[in-house]
Order: structure tokens, then C-alpha cells, then sequence
């Protein structure tokens, strides 16, 4: 099967304009075919602020009311998704910027929970792997902004971790994925303040030691637990490392290599 | 040829919840292959006062400044986009939103003026017409904000009564097109202030002589203007006239039709 890299870029990256640029040039270069998905970033937070909106975080999670809503779609589906691609087209790299109701991309619905109410918070069911394989097909990059709908007339804040993983697995039919998450560290460190203590490889069994150990910073949960499951869905490869490093870290030369043996 | 509808809906509209609701169940009905074309509404005004950012017109077009072309492109290719594209899936008619980056879809250059520095605007130069016609072949409708790019990293605000003629030439060649300013009126007025003043047609001639009677109100001229241009280049019909009437619009039953003879 043809190769599909599936890129998460984080929000610190966004947020650094040389560094994106530097990740922009890396992006457009690679062969394979290829998908970015991008989170926020500080500019929903700094807006919301500006409106006096208050902004309620639990469990690390955003709570989306509907003017918070309004915001992430503003920020993330317009100001950053459309920017992004702006960026790659003067690279040549043609690309196409989406959220998840365009062209039904990704379905999700409100997340249900028996004590919290989230808000506008999506839980991803479906992807329309058919309308991303044509664009795919037609030599474009995908940008993805972390939005879903519920196919009802409603968009979704989701978790641009979760996306990536999500669309990895349900790529992974029909094609040989690639999940990396890029960001501003070099990898899953044994020990957050030092980034030359990056892990090269972890396993499920190892994942598991490491955290009854205690040994896993807390933010970075989420995104191995994201990993594994894609492991366990058909994708063939999950990286975590450096996003200045992208070329490196797609190659396996850097990063954490997530294994699922 | 088959058919291909291209859709301008007013940003009074836009700004009228219900009036939108009608309009979009009305557009997820049209059997024909279908473009829509989206203007601003009062959002963008409302943010940047919100902001504290001061706006300019010139001759009725915004002068985008760096600050602007921010807004416009959350408020448009983000907000607005979006949810119209959510609130046609919930009508089972299955859309993508997109600006003129996406695909590279629009192409524009930075606005040159003797005189005036109109900021970040941009005048197109070229329709992606083979993207755009994939995707209307895959029965995906088109949901077009008024954001351009200039193929060196760089967004452009531009009018979308002019994108929305420049996609109707474009794609004349592969479709018969037609062409529809749909907004709040009744279609051109003899008599502003009377809604029942509609010009049932205008052809070339007859609207030199209303011009020189000073009988157009001065808002309907670039859209006439953008109308016989599309006639011009091989656009085959060319309606103006109220959104909440969209079907009898398209089929020339209510309206004015703008006729090249």
C-alpha cells in the first residue's frame, strides 16, 4: 500500500512564527502523501480574553460554551487553518484546508458524560476516508482545523490529538499510515525538564511500567494512550518528537518510536 | 453542457438567522451541480469594534489593513463558512467550504491603485476550475468565502459579488453556467424605496439609458457591472433578485434577468 503520513502539529509550534514557518517549508517538501492537523495555539485564549469571555478548562480539557465555540471555529477553522495553507501554497505544496463538515470529513457528536457537561465538545464516530483519498489522489495536502460536526447542523471543539489518531485509523484500510506527533519537545522524556532524556522506543509493556512508575509526565498520557489505540487499529507506525526535526522524526532518526508489541 | 448554479447571498442575509435557515433548506433542494458565494454580514464590523479596531471605506469597499484581514478571515472563512457548510449537512446536502487559498482554488494578486493603498486586497487572476470541477462531479456543493491568496503565503480580502462572477466565467467552459446575486430585494428597483419597482429585464443597452437617467441605485451597479461581464465570457444567465424566493429566482420566474444583446 501507498504510504500516508499523518502529521499533528502542536499548539507552541503555531504560536512561533519562524518555527512554523521552518515546519511549513519541512512539511511541504516530503513525497508522501500526506495530512496536517493543527491545534489552537494562545490566540483563541487571547481573543476570548479580549471579548471578556471566560475560558473553564477540567481535566486539561476546554469546557465549549457556544461563545467559546465561536471563537475556536473563528481561530482554528479560519485565522490559523487558512494561514497554514496560504503557507504551503508559496511552497508550492498544494493543499486544501478542512474541518470535519467539510464535505462530512469528520462525524462526531456531543460528548455525554454522567456528571460534566463539556459543552460543545465533539467525540469523533466517522471519517469520510473516500472524499480524503480524492484529494489525496489529486497530489493535495490536507490541513485539518480540530472541528467536527454531528451531521445535525451543529460544529464540535475536538481534540486535535484525537483527530490525528482518528484519522490514522480510519485511513489505515487504504493506506500504509504514519501517525507523528510534532511538537516543541524531542520526544516521550524520562525526565520533563531535561530534553536530552528522550526514550527512543516504547512499548505497551514498557508503557505500562513507566506509568505505574510515575514516570510519564501527565500531558503526555493522552497522546501515548492516542498512539496505542492506533496501534492497535491498523496503523503501521507512531512517532512523537521534535517538530523543527520533522524530516528526522518521520525517518525514525529522532523522536520516540511508540511499538506495540 | 450540464448545468452548474453560481450562488451570491447577501450579507443581509447572512446577518438574519431565519431568513438564512429558509435560504440554505431552499439551496440543499436545487438538483443542480451548485456553487455558493458568501459576503460578510455585520459580524465582521461587530468583532472589530469589539476589538477596538477601527475600519475604513473607500468608494463602499473595506481598506483592509493587517488588523482586518485578520477579523475577515475568522469571521468569513471560519464562523460564517463553517456553519453554513454544518447547516447543509443537517439538510443531507453534502458541501465544502473553502477560500480562494484551498486548492489553490482562487487565485488573486495584491490590489495596485495609483492613489489609494487599499491594504490586503486582492483581484483575482485565476479559477482552479479542475478542483473545483472534481469535487461538484463527487455531488459536493462548493461554499465559497471572499478570501484569496496570492500564491506567496499571502491571504487577500475580495469582494464577493466579484469571486462570485469570476467562478461563473471560470467555469463556463465546463458547465452552462448561471449566474445568481441573490439578496434581500426583490431584484434591480426603478425605485429603491419600492420593492414591487422590479425590473423583470435589463439588457446591455437599456442599462446605459438607466445609468444615464441616474435611475440604479449606486449599491447595484458593481453588481451589474459584474453581471454583463459574466455575459461577456460565456456565462449563460445572469438572475438578481431575493434570497427567500431562490427556487423561482433560479427558473426566472420572479427577479431581474440581466440579457447580453
Amino acid at each position: 500500500m501507498e504510504k500516508l503520513l499523518v502529521i499533528k502539529i502542536g499548539g507552541n509550534i503555531i504560536d512561533d512564527d519562524s518555527k512554523l514557518a521552518s515546519f511549513l517549508l519541512s512539511f511541504s517538501l516530503m513525497k508522501e502523501k500526506k495530512i496536517l492537523v493543527h491545534g489552537g495555539g494562545k490566540m483563541a485564549t487571547a481573543l476570548a480574553e479580549k471579548m471578556g469571555i471566560q475560558q473553564k478548562l477540567v481535566d486539561g480539557r476546554r469546557i465549549t460554551d457556544a461563545e467559546t465555540l465561536k471563537i475556536v471555529t473563528m481561530v482554528y477553522a479560519g485565522y490559523i487553518n487558512k494561514n497554514i495553507v496560504a503557507m504551503l501554497q508559496a511552497h508550492h505544496c498544494n493543499a486544501i484546508g478542512l474541518c470535519g463538515a467539510d464535505g462530512d470529513a469528520i462525524l462526531a457528536h456531543k460528548r455525554k458524560h454522567p456528571v460534566l457537561d463539556y459543552g460543545f465538545v465533539g467525540d469523533v464516530d466517522a471519517i469520510n476516508s473516500s472524499l480524503l483519498k480524492n484529494l489525496l489522489d489529486q497530489h493535495i495536502a490536507i490541513v485539518f482545523a480540530p472541528i467536527t460536526h454531528d451531521q445535525q447542523g451543529q460544529l464540535l471543539n475536538t481534540n486535535a490529538d484525537t483527530i490525528a489518531q482518528e484519522l490514522a485509523k480510519g485511513m489505515s484500510g487504504l493506506f500504509d499510515v504514519s501517525l507523528i506527533y510534532s511538537f516543541e519537545k524531542s520526544g516521550v522524556l524520562l525526565d520533563a525538564a531535561d530534553d536530552s532524556s528522550v526514550i527512543p522506543e516504547i512499548t505497551a509493556a514498557y508503557y505500562q511500567q513507566l506509568k505505574a512508575r510515575q514516570k510519564i509526565f501527565a500531558g503526555m498520557i493522552p497522546k501515548l494512550d492516542n498512539a496505542f489505540t492506533a496501534l492497535n487499529s491498523g496503523v503501521k507506525k507512531v512517532m512523537i518528537g521534535k517538530a523543527e526535526e520533522l524530516v528526522e522524526l518521520v525517518n525514525g532518526k529522532t523522536g520516540t518510536s511508540i511499538i506495540n508489541e
